[in-house]
C-alpha cells in the first residue's frame, strides 16, 4: 500500500518555517509510525481558512512555534489502521474533525488543545495519522474537494444556528459578506426553513446569492448603515440569527439588525481584536452573544445528515494544486472569493 | 356593518343536541355582548378536526353538557372590538387559537379549560366574541377557508417536531396515515429540512405524498410490520421524531420504529383509550414520549412565519357549505380524506 | 375602602421633576379610574434598584419626559378589582411585575415597553392601578417590605442563572459585589446546590456573605486581578456562571474567570457605557454573553416556588419613610449598601 | 505490583453459570492483557442493583450467555496503565462508568452495548481492564464503598432530574419507595432545591425519609390512592417530576400525580413488562415520558461536582464480603433494603 509518493517512508508536507505566505514550503517526513488505535488517511484535498491565513501570518497565535505544518480541513481515504480500530476500514472516504478530541458534549480546554493546524498535526500534507476518533464518514454525493471544505466553515455556521441556537423554519438569518463560513450559513439556514438576508460588499456577488435562494441582500458598500436596512426588511422585528464573522467593525450593526431575544454566533477568526460590546442594546433586547470555535464530532455527523438528506453542494471558489499552496493563500487574502478556497493533492 | 346574517341582533350557529352527527342543526341566537378587552369576528371558514368527530358522538368528554356549540378552528374577520382592544381593529384578518388562555410559556390547568368548542364558545357561527389575546393574524397568502385549518392540527404538529421537538435538518421524521395533523406535519417536517417517512393504506395516496416530497413511503396494510421497513429504510438507525396519531394501536410498533433518543409526540385525540408502553424500548433507547395538546399562541405564531417564509399552502380535503355541516362530519367519519374538511360560511 | 390617605379621590405619589435626586418630591393626583380588567393596589413597601437611581439623574433613558413617578419595584394589598377581574379579590397581597406585559415565553419590544417606572406607571405612590396579569402572590412568609425586593433584582438574578443558565447543582458561580442582584444571585444559587464564589471591595461584607454560606470569596480591591483568584480557586477549569452586574469595567476580567461554555448574564443598568469584548476568550472558550432585561411573570413564579420552599428572606440593608425618599436614593447612591434599600408606606 | 490475590497472574472473580443466584460462585480466571489505551483497576467494592438481580434470575435478557461475570458498579485504584494512557496514573481512585462506551452527547446503540454486567466485563472481579475512557474519578470525601454506589443508581437519578429534566429549585419531585435510585433521587433533589415528596411501604422508612429531609411523606400501603395524597400535597397541581421506579403498577398513578406538563423518568429494570400508558392524561396534560438508561461519562462527571459541593454521602444498606455475594443478591431480593447494597473487595 504505497501511501508516500516520493521515496519510500517518506511524506511530503508543507512546513512553516517563517511567519509569512511566503514562508511555506514542502517537506519530506519520515512515515509516523501507527499505534493500535489510531488511523492513516491519504489526502486527496485540503481546504483553506481565515484562521490559516492568520496562522502563517504570526497573527492566530502569539507562541505559536515553527516549524508547523498547517491546515485544519482535509478529506482523504483510510490507507492503514492500528490493530484495535473499529470504526474505519480501509478504503473508507473521511474527513478530519477540526477538534479530534471533542466528540460530544460541552467544549473542555483539553479538546480545544486538540485543534488540527494549528502547532500539532497539520493536514496540508500527503497523510496523516490520528485517532480513530478523529474522522467522519464523506456523505456520498461529495468529491474529496467538497468534503475537504467542511471540516471548520460548514460545521461552524452549524454549530451557530442549529445546535445552538436552535434555528426553526422560519426564522430570520442575517449572514455578512461571502466567505466560507458566511456561504454555509446561508446554504444550511436555507434547506433549514429560514429567511435569510445577506450583505455583500458587490452586487455581483449578490447576484450569486440570490440565484442560491437568499431572500433579502444588501450591499454594505452602498448602504453602510446595514442594520437599519435590516429593521426596515424584517418590518421593524429585527433578526433571529447573526451569524458575525466581521468582529469589531460589524458588531455593533449586528446587534442592531437583531430581534429582541436575538442570538449572535461569534465566528472565529474574522472576528480579531476587540469588539464593542453596545450593553443598551444586550441588555434591552435580552440578546445573546456566543463565541462558536467549530464544532463536536457529533455536530459535524448531525450536520453531514442535513447536507446528505438534500445533497448540498460546498461553494468552491477555486483549486489550487499541491505545489500552489501559496497561490491559494494569496487568492484567500484577495479577499476576491465566494465560497472555499481548496488544494487539491493527485 | 351588519353581522348578523338573520334578523338584527342574531347569530346563527351550530347546536349540539344530541350526541351524533343528526344531532347538529343550525340554532339562532342572541348576539353576544362585547366586553371592553373583547373583540367579535365574523368567521367565514372553520375546519373539522377529529375531536369535533368524537366530540359529536360522546367519545371525547363524558361530562359535556348540550347544547353546546362544536368546532374550534375558525378563520374571519374582525368586526367589532372592545374600547380596551389594542392588538386588532376592524377588517383584519385572523384565526381564533385553539386556547384562548394559553399565551405562551408551560400548559397550565386554566388554559386547557379554555380550549374552543369543548363546552364553551364553539367556533361553528357566523361570529364569536372572545378575548383579542385568541387571535393570531392570517398569513396574507392564506384563504379563509385554508386558514380555517390551521389551529389545531397545524398547531399540533409545528408544537410536536419544532416547538418541544427541536427538529433539525436532516432528522427523520415518520408520519402516519393522511389525517390533518399528519399532513401538515409532513409539510413542516419538509420544510425544516428533514427527512420524512410517511406510511398510509393507500397507494394512491402514498402516490400524492411522493408528489409532496415524501422521501420513502409504506403501505402499513401491505406492510403492517411496518416498524421494521423503517428501521431498513433508515439502515438500521430508526427515526429522530414520530407523530403518533395512532394511538393504542400503532405506538409499540412506533416505539420499535425509533432510534435511540428518539421522540413521540403523541398527538390528540386519536390515542384514544390506553396505549401500551413498552418498557424495554423506552429504557434501553431512552425513548421521550410526550403529549402534545396543540399549543400556544406563541407557538401558532412562530409556525406561521414558517407557512410566510415558505408561502405553505394547506391541503384541503373537501369544502362543505354552512348548511351541509352533517355532511361534513360524514366524510370525516368515513376516513377517506386526505387532508383536511372545511365548512364556509358565505 | 378608603385607599387614599388625604383628601378623598387623592392618591399621594412622588413626581420626579428634575433629573437629581432632589427633584423627588410629594404630589397628591386624582384617583385613576379604573378599567374591567384592572385591580387597584394599594402599596405598602417600594424598593430601589440602581436603574431608579440611574433614572433619576437622567442616565438611564436620554429621553425620559417629566415629571415622572419613579420605581418598578412594589408590594401591597388588592383594594379595588375591575369588573371582569378573575385571578385577584380584595385584601390579596401581591408584588407588580416589572414589566406587566411580560407573561411568559420570548421577550418582545411591547412586553419591554411596559417596563414600571420609567415614564409610565410608577411605584412609589399610595397606590397603583395595572392589568390584572401584571401581578403575581406573595410567598407567605414575607412581609411587604421583603416582598417588595423580589420584582426587579430578584427575578434578574433568577433569570440569569436558572432560566437562561440552566444553573445544576455542582456547577460554579462567579458574583460581583453585595448590591441586590448579586446577594439574590447568592442566595438563588445556593438554595440551588451551586458552588459560590463572591467579591467585594470589604473585608466585612465579605465575612457577612461567609455566613450566608458563600463558599470562596475574593476581595477585589486587595487582589485587583481577581480573575487569576477565581481560577486557582476552580483548579484552572474557571466558573460556569457569572451574574455580571460590573459592566465596562468588570467584562474582561468576568470572560477570563470563565470555564469553556461557560454563561455571562449582563445585568441591567450597573453595565453602563460600552464593554470591550475580548474576542479572544468568548470564541476559544465558547462563552456565552446574554443580557438579562429582568424577566417574565412565569419565571417570577417559578423563583417564588423556590424562595417558598426554602422560606427564604431577602436581605434588607435599610428601610426609609415614604417622607424620606430621597434619603433612600441618596444612601443607595454611597454604594454603602448590602442587600436592598427599601421604602415603607405606613 | 501484586494484583492477583491467588495465584500469580490469575484473577478471582465470580461467574454466573446457570440462572440462579445459586448459579454464581467464584473462578480463577488468567490476568486479562492490558491494551495501549486500557487501564488496569483493582476493585475495593461492588456494589449491586436491581438489575443485577434481574440478571442472574434470567429476567433481564432473555439470550444472556453464561457463563458471565455479573455487576455494572464498582470502585478501586488504577494498577497499570497502558503505554498510550493519558487520563490515568498507578494509583488513581477511580469508578468505572456504567456504559464505558457512552462519553456525552445523545445515546447510541455502540453506547448501549457497552453496559458492564451484562455480558462482557463485569466488575464482581478482583480486577478488571477497561478503556482508559471509561472511568471517572472517585470524589475525595468518598470511601471505595461508597463510591461503588455512584454508576448505575445515583447517575440515573441524576440524568432523569437534572440533565433530561432540567429540575429547578422550588420544583416538586415525586419518588418512590426507598431503592437505590430512589434514595438518591431523593439526595439529589433536595441539594438542587426542590420539593420532595417521597413514598414508602414502611413507617420506619418514611421516618428515616423525614430525618433526610423529605418534605412530605406517604405511606402507599395505608395509602393506595397515593397519587391523590400527592394532588392534595400539592394544593391540586400535581408535581414537576417523577422518577418512576415501579413500572406497570404504579405508571398509572404516577401520571395522575403530575402537574400540567409534568415530567415523568421511567427507570431503569423495576419498570418491567408492559405499562399502561394513560392517553387522557398524557395528552392533556402535556405529559413528557422519558426512558433513562443511566447515563453517559459526562453526566456522571456533573453529578460528581454535586456530590464534592454538598459532600453528599451515599446511603448503604449494608456491605457483605466478597466470599458472601449470594447472601447480598438475597438481601437485595427481600427487598428490606434502604439504599444500597455493597460488596467488599478485601
Amino acid at each position: 500500500m504505497a501511501i508516500a509518493s516520493t521515496a519510500a517512508g517518506l511524506v511530503r508536507a508543507y512546513d512553516l518555517t517563517e511567519l509569512s505566505i511566503n514562508g511555506l514550503s514542502i517537506k519530506e517526513k519520515p512515515l509516523q509510525e501507527l499505534r493500535s488505535s489510531e488511523v492513516r488517511v491519504k489526502l486527496h484535498a485540503v481546504s483553506l481558512n481565515y484562521r490559516d491565513l492568520m496562522m502563517v501570518k504570526g497573527a492566530y497565535n502569539p507562541r505559536l512555534r515553527l516549524p508547523m505544518t498547517p491546515c485544519s480541513d482535509g478529506a482523504g481515504e483510510v490507507v492503514e489502521v492500528g490493530s484495535e480500530v473499529k470504526k474505519w476500514k480501509v478504503g473508507d472516504r473521511v474527513m478530519a474533525t477540526f477538534m479530534p478530541g471533542w466528540i460530544s458534549g460541552r467544549l473542555t480546554e483539553a479538546a480545544g488543545r486538540s485543534a488540527l493546524g494549528g502547532g500539532g498535526t497539520g493536514m496540508l500534507a500527503e497523510s496523516v495519522v490520528l485517532s480513530e476518533e478523529g474522522f467522519v464518514k464523506i456523505p456520498d454525493h461529495l468529491s474529496f474537494e467538497e468534503a475537504a471544505t467542511l471540516p471548520c466553515a460548514a460545521v461552524t455556521a452549524w454549530h451557530s444556528l442549529v445546535e445552538a441556537g436552535g434555528l426553526k423554519a422560519g426564522q430570520t438569518v442575517l449572514t455578512l459578506g461571502t466567505g466560507g463560513v458566511s456561504v454555509f450559513a446561508i446554504q444550511l439556514a436555507l434547506l433549514s426553513g429560514a429567511e435569510v438576508i445577506a450583505t455583500s460588499s458587490s452586487d455581483e456577488k449578490l447576484e450569486r446569492l440570490k440565484k442560491m435562494g437568499v431572500h433579502k441582500l444588501i450591499n454594505y458598500k452602498t448602504t453602510p448603515d446595514w442594520s437599519k436596512a435590516v429593521q426596515q426588511m424584517t418590518g421593524g422585528n429585527g433578526v433571529d440569527h447573526v451569524v458575525e464573522v466581521g468582529g469589531a467593525g460589524t458588531l455593533d450593526q449586528s446587534m442592531k439588525a437583531c430581534a429582541h431575544a436575538g442570538r449572535i454566533g461569534v465566528i472565529g477568526v474574522l472576528a480579531g481584536g476587540q469588539g464593542e460590546l453596545n450593553t443598551r442594546f444586550i441588555l434591552m433586547k435580552n440578546l445573546l452573544i456566543q463565541g462558536i470555535f467549530v464544532g463536536s464530532r457529533e455536530m459535524f455527523e448531525n450536520m453531514n445528515a442535513a447536507i446528505s438528506t438534500h445533497k448540498l453542494k460546498p461553494v468552491i471558489d477555486k483549486v489550487f494544486d499541491f505545489a500552489d499552496a501559496q497561490k491559494a493563500w494569496q487568492h484567500l487574502e484577495s479577499g476576491a472569493h465566494f465560497g472555499k478556497v481548496v488544494i487539491r493533492l493527485k
